[in-house]
């Protein structure tokens, strides 16, 4: 059973250290959040599924690591400067600033049919009371203000200002000169590097259509309201795939990588039966998209929510950031573009004309990710015994320890050497993260390892150095051997050290 | 033999596809630097090797991955917003900027000559220099423009304003409202996400001194002049340990570090002998050091430069952050902080007091080490033939590719599936990347493998599917074998198809 409720995961997050506010000692960041010892391993090892499926796995794909910061002009020919905006509205009353969508949303049914009528729409459409309100901000000021649209800091109606747009790139002055030109833009999305790069990454690889490049890292949005958690967030880590293709070969696959991906979220523990792929409408569609899958994840509170688009691009971005575009017989609409000095262009496969590629792009956001797999994992049980526990069903691949060694006694030397030497071993089969577990007590240290999600933990007790105690008998056929436990059938089974980094290795395989 | 200039280094890099110019297409952003397909699988095995070795081997490590956009009273009070500055000057003749220090250097030895003597001063003393121009700005103009330093960009002797500091701070706007309170930076050092989660830490581990947290991550520093390809960047990445130690056992700890750090480098193929190891003049510590240990690796063409630093920082990074600084017995001389709402300490292991520990920091720059690293494995060969071969002889374990299989014949079909499925095998072990390298050119192929530093080339021919030409007759013997070729001895050897897995793994260890 998932999580049923974002709280159980958020308290779970920071208490076992996934996940802490970012800059909390001084009163916090909204938006920012930081990942303590097990949320890094998680998120590198989800990162790393990622990067095998998707790089080391195929035979068509290359890698790269652009930088964050990046000039001006690339975010200007990308159309972010234009339209990577949100509308975002003022309380005169308070000055406080809100985007307008949330700020609705979170109003009771009764002001928002109020809002939604005065707009001439459905409540029940709400994205269309949304589209109607951008569209005529000056009645959408009367008309919030009429509905009684309550300010969320102050609880009282609000003196609603026109709703404009805010654009949310986050912008920093670059070398000395504060000057109208000496400023550049934290990437609002990897995908930027990629294009920009795609002419270096076919010099120097000799690459050939059809194939991609794959990107993971820091991608940053100035979100008028961070909400939920590290789902909006203004710092967010992302995974993208920009596939090129011959034009015409483009639906064919943008279904293919819609068929990979969804394997590999199952292969990540999130089933598809709880993922709903929703074909964007037509009129919805960013404009340089020819058509968009968007992956919609169910998550536990918020409902279906995006946890990865899949869009078919046609030649909107190579075409947008390329020289000499008026030559290429673009399909898409873009922009003029007098500042790039590369001729984005490679050679058709079989014509060897140079063709503008037509780009599917899978873009996937890592927190999301983690927030997706933390909550099918999350699960509570009751065992036998009446006692409950909370068990992170973890795919051993993303478990963020993979072996918890845990001498019985922390004040005895020779159980704790032993337990060192065995996580020693245990760590070189280059599984990820083993850990000694040093506290001295054992009720503890398993509910503790179940809790993250550890997949087994193995135990050096007295039997193991032939010293079990006289109330018991000694054993002697469990001297050499430990006790490991299985994280989800809580099965104990005594196992030789000697034979234990070959049963682990093929348990973890 | 390593590269001898920076230059081949650079050119290598570029042919490759190692390491591009960012934004290059609308003409670069200076110190701004994006890793290729080549040059991310080098980072991420330089920063997977760190990883294992200072988190999975130890057992008193944790990780963590804080944000990159920090709380603007996180840089005040580690006292970034005061000090975190580099002295600039400029020419009041076209406006340019530079930096004191690196302007002067470039200069001709005579005009150094007249620089130091106006400030009474001996050339031989560099630092001196800057030191002494910093301290007086009215007699450093002077003292400029008398020398006749020459603008680098003019080429003209410059009219020279006074020096005065430049914060190195990337500043940004967070939400909405751009006011006086609104604007967060761009970490300058991921050490800071270290210290300010350092009780989250403690918390969610229980923890006990001495232990570490490690982190590898982006920071930023708004250069005036960068300069020296990767050296001196303004978006970097870090890979940071702070040690927490009990006060008095710091200088022990400080040896250790030393130690495993130069050992760690030696493991990475950058040998001691060209580390030279810097023990920080008192006058030239930083004012929370006690003692630093610089490394300074020999690189081509710029000389010895700092690989790491490795600071005895007292308890003056968590005393700045701390609540209640004065109830705390802190050493370091600390600014008062009455905005931090958490009491940074931890119980003495001994007497269970609350303690400020003491810091020990390791700090490596990931884009340094690379560029040691690279400089090292830079080999020019001349094989017996006479001709010339560049080959990067890299560590196996952080070569961006581990096998190559190539397929003789790219259009013979058996040839080329054989090879997509011994590299497919290969790939299972996960050793890294493995490329199916379809070229068609085994010459080619095996000078690209040379120059990118792949260990081993596995080559698919006619013999191994018993098709060998009639011109040399049919080995049988030689059916279900590929040639393995070894990157460094260039010896090539037959191993059966049903072996090469286990022989690879073997080597590749």
């Amino acid at each position: 059973m998932p999580a049923t409720s974002m709280e159980e995961l958020v308290s779970l997050c920071k208490r076992r250290g996934f996940i802490f506010q970012g800059s909390e000692i001084y009163g916090g960041l909204q938006g920012f959040y930081d990942y303590g010892p097990l949320g890094v391993e998680l998120k590198n090892n989800i990162k790393a599924a990622w990067w095998r499926a998707n790089v080391y796995e195929r035979d068509d794909m290359e890698g790269l690591d652009a930088s964050i910061i990046m000039h001006r002009q690339v975010l200007r020919h990308s159309g972010h400067e234009a339209t990577f905006s949100d509308p975002m509205i003022d309380n005169r009353k308070n000055n406080k600033r809100y985007r307008l969508d949330h700020l609705v949303k979170d109003q009771k049914a009764d002001v928002i049919a109020k809002v939604a009528e005065a707009m001439g729409q459905s409540a029940e459409n709400f994205p269309a009371v949304v589209a109607a309100l951008n569209a005529s901000p000056a009645q959408a000021s009367q008309a919030l203000k009429d509905a009684g649209v309550r300010d969320p800091f102050s609880g009282e109606v609000g003196d609603w200002t026109e709703p404009k747009p805010f654009n949310m790139m986050f912008k920093t002055t670059i070398g000395p000169v504060a000057d109208d030109e000496s400023y550049g833009y934290l990437r609002p999305e990897t995908a930027q590097g990629i294009f920009t790069n795609f002419k270096n990454v076919v010099d120097s690889t000799s690459r050939r259509l059809p194939f991609g490049i794959a990107q993971i890292g820091k991608a940053f949005r100035n979100e008028i309201t961070p909400r939920n958690f590290i789902f909006r967030v203004r710092e967010l880590e992302q995974m993208e795939i920009e596939f090129f293709v011959v034009p015409g070969t483009d639906e064919e696959w943008h279904e293919h990588w819609l068929e990979r991906r969804l394997s590999w979220w199952e292969a990540q523990g999130v089933p598809r039966s709880k993922i709903e792929i929703l074909d964007v409408p037509k009129e919805d569609l960013a404009h340089y998209s020819k058509r968009t899958y968007d992956l919609m994840y169910d998550y536990p509170t918020l409902g279906h929510e995006e946890i990865e688009g899949i869009a078919n691009r046609s030649d909107y971005d190579l075409g947008s950031h390329t020289k000499n575009q008026s030559e290429l017989g673009l399909v898409a609409n873009v922009e003029e573009n007098l500042d790039s000095i590369a001729k984005l262009t490679i050679p058709h496969p079989e014509t060897n004309k140079p063709v503008v590629p037509f780009v599917i792009e899978p873009s996937a956001g890592v927190d999301r990710a983690l927030l997706a797999v933390l909550s099918e994992a999350f699960t509570k049980e009751t065992l036998e015994n009446g006692n409950e526990r909370i068990v992170l069903k973890l795919k051993p691949h993303l478990a963020p320890i993979k072996v918890a060694v845990i001498p019985l006694a922390r004040n005895k030397a020779e159980l704790v050497e032993l337990a060192r030497s065995i996580k020693n071993d245990l760590q070189k089969l280059g599984l990820g993260r083993i850990l000694l577990e040093d506290s001295g007590n054992i009720g503890k240290a398993y509910r503790r390892h179940d809790e993250v999600g550890t997949p087994y933990c193995v135990t050096v007790d007295f039997d193991t150095i032939g010293q079990s105690g006289a109330d018991r008998g000694e054993d002697a056929s469990l001297t050499g051997t430990v006790t490991v436990r299985d994280r989800d059938t809580l099965a104990q089974e005594r196992v030789k050290i000697s034979e234990l980094t070959a049963y682990l290795q093929a348990k973890l395989k």
